[in-house]
């Protein structure tokens, strides 16, 4: 892992705090609350990736001898160097559970603590939560995609530097049955999947010598790349003749793999030759430029393709490539704070908060949520964030609060979640979520809506910032 | 530092080097070229990346303990779980000078070592120098928007998880001033610079006070972000009383940020307002979806920013957000080694190869570069890679070969180079491309050709196994 230590930061976060600190208001509390405004992809949700990883690197969190020389070095004061040679998180933290489906404009996570520990943690919130959020939308779209074919994430290469890291993870989150970055399954006990590369084909002067030299060695694990030279005329022949050779010694080729020209095409052609062979088990594997779009174009012209590699758009994200998550001050100085901004939806929501999910009678989701004040009680109305004349009654539904607090006083109150467990709950959420919300042209969008005290208390104290203006 | 181990890495290097483990093939000379196939951004070239970091983790790389009991649970054979503990990188690196300028479809890294240590290499050298080119590339671009305005990097939030870290190191090498990025300032000592965020000027009843306490604690680096309510009729004016305030302590206000609106109208409006105040000292930061072409948009409405900050935009590097670099076997089994493909231009150059850049008389660059094999002399023509009707006399070029050893027998032969030494060799080689390459529209195409003797190597194994397919 990295080293995670609490210089793993914006500058701006530290001088601020000297400030706090240097000013005697470095105790009082605050809260800020860790949402994002956007969905990537012009998708219908995003799933919720990273708090793991997060709350592993806040456990730990401290300044270490290496970052105290350098924030002498930097000009940072001696008195508050002191304190941050003793610094740990000692606050509370709330947040929805890894894996659930999340939307744009209410609280994923909030931290209440310090002004001075919350304010410590922003940057590390954002960098760990906007990332992984972001791959796991990515890869859940892909799973939407591909139904119940295999989905391995082969972005190591072309990842973001060591965001390659927990890029697998999240892709794992998101629904991939399998990574081939050996050090994140690893360390995150993830399954991990591979085939064999052009470079292995073209060391041998004869293809079949390869296949043959790979099937001898890893029988049980043998998938050909067979477009090193000419897919139909020589990979394809070559994996067949090998396959029966593996057949005679009571072993059982598992797969090729196709990693260029018309996938499509190719995979048809390579079924239909392999069929013709008795080869039937023999599965079909195709990489090269796949993303969402692909894998549902080959699957609509009935590629028979069982497994999808896919690299770039993964663990890039593309074309987003980053999920505009930010962290907002909504609490300090004994009073809920606010942002304004010409844009009355960027605006924040002031106050300690709970988000309740709505549900209907048959459990499924209604496809809506209204943000509260916490510890508010009897909300049977919620209203439009911006439009005064749009507001619902919510007596049918049943209401669940999201946000549950998972580190009190700096201790972890929940045991740590494996990637697979968060995995399969993610799953089980997705599938709570009614289908339109699932497209990708123009989803259903899912209603965020405030309880009126809550709409109250920003409008008043919009009222009184621009009053003073 | 991410403690890199060996299985950072693609599960079939692995898988792979074991076949040539137990065919005993593992002890084979091999070369490996990195290269990559299309300049992103429609840029006129690219700037190397990512290599120091790179040859300190080969430098170290080894399986751990750690690494070994995953392995052994994945089935890789004990023989070969030997070997792969007292695995170190005993080969030979040639690689281009970090910084400089790189074209695509030439070596820009070339390993020669045994094909097992070079192919377990390969992830490690496309996941560092991939993302790091790509980054130090898209600072390049806003270097140039920018000319000698300050830019910072402001984008760990927003970067892709522990990417951000190496992101602001590509940052600087492309021409970046310096980073918010507290860590990466401190381990690859480069400057850190930061403001003030939102949230502290909503900690407080009023905005003044805030920038009071501010310039109180910091005063030598006091940025005032002025747009939390109104950036004119509130940040401005509360920024303009607390600058005097400082006058009258012996201290000046730095700067203001707008984060907010249009950076364009109210950089003039705010410029006019400080000038009137006699406040022509203090400069104009601005941020906020800031790229390349918001930058040169803004100076070409000749708005008086002195500071851009960065984040999404440099740390993804959007819209590309990946470079396509690949590691291909060029030569094993004591031969040239080719992989075909439909795609003339994806055709893999044979053999130990060397690159040479052509200067004019005066020492500007050319624009062009001839590869070759491995210790060819007189090279006095290249040949265009795909189309024989076009060569080139080269006889009134001076030559520099530009693929130096840098590892040999797995030891560095040079000493490590800061980051800022990295930087200023970079802004001097982009001084020496013609001005024709550094346009964003269809910018002058840099010439990669062929030696004779290297055209017909390819040539022929080209048609050495289209005979055979």
């Amino acid at each position: 892992m990295f080293d995670y230590t609490a210089t793993y930061t914006d500058q701006y976060q530290i001088t601020m705090s000297q400030v706090y600190f240097q000013k005697g208001l470095g105790d009082e509390t605050a809260i800020f609350d860790y949402f994002f405004r956007k969905l990537p992809f012009d998708n219908g949700y995003a799933v919720f990736a990273g708090l793991e990883d997060l709350l592993e690197a806040i456990e730990n969190l401290h300044f270490d001898e290496k970052d105290l020389e350098f924030l002498e070095k930097e000009g940072i004061d001696q008195e508050f160097l002191d304190y941050l040679e003793d610094f740990r998180f000692t606050g509370n933290i709330y947040a929805s559970r890894e894996g659930d489906v999340m939307f744009p404009n209410r609280p994923v996570v909030s931290v209440e603590a310090s002004i001075i520990e919350a304010q410590l943690l922003e940057t590390l919130v954002l960098n760990t939560l906007n990332y992984q959020s972001l791959i796991a939308t990515k890869a859940s779209r892909m799973r939407l995609s591909a139904g119940d074919r295999q989905l391995v994430d082969f972005g190591l290469r072309r990842a973001p530097g060591l965001g390659g890291y927990s890029a697998s993870r999240a892709a794992v989150i998101g629904g991939f049955d399998a990574t081939s970055n050996v050090r994140s399954g690893r360390d995150y006990n993830m399954p991990i999947s591979g085939t064999m590369a052009h470079s292995f084909v073209q060391r041998y002067d004869e293809e079949i010598e390869s296949f043959r030299d790979f099937a001898d060695i890893r029988p049980h694990d043998c998938v050909l790349l067979v477009d090193t030279y000419d897919t139909l005329k020589s990979g394809v022949p070559n994996a067949i003749a090998v396959a029966k050779e593996m057949e005679e010694r009571g072993d059982k080729l598992k797969g090729i793999r196709l990693d260029s020209g018309d996938l499509a095409w190719l995979a048809k052609e390579s079924r239909r030759m392999l069929d013709e062979a008795g080869l039937e088990y023999v599965k079909i594997a195709a990489s090269n430029q796949i993303d969402e779009h692909v894998i549902k174009s080959l699957l609509d012209q009935n590629a028979p393709i069982d497994l999808f590699g896919v690299g770039t758009s993964l663990v890039t994200g593309r074309p987003d490539s980053a999920l505009d998550g930010v962290y907002k001050l909504s609490y300090a100085n004994d009073e809920p704070r606010l942002k304004l901004s010409e844009t009355v939806s960027k605006i924040n929501l002031p106050g300690k908060k709970q988000v309740y999910r709505l549900f209907n009678e048959d459990g499924s989701f209604y496809g809506g949520e209204v943000v509260a004040l916490d510890g508010e009680s009897d909300i049977d109305m919620m209203y439009h964030s911006t439009d005064p004349k749009k507001f619902r009654h919510l007596s049918e539904f049943q209401k669940e609060p999201l946000l549950k607090k998972v580190v009190e006083d700096g201790e972890r109150l929940t045991e740590p979640r494996s990637v697979q467990e968060i995995a399969e709950f993610s799953r089980k959420q997705l599938s709570r979520l009614p289908v339109e919300f699932k497209r990708f042209e123009n989803p259903h969008i899912y209603k965020i809506g405030l309880s009126a005290k809550l709409k109250d208390q920003r409008d008043s104290l919009v009222e009184h910032h621009k009053s003073k203006v």
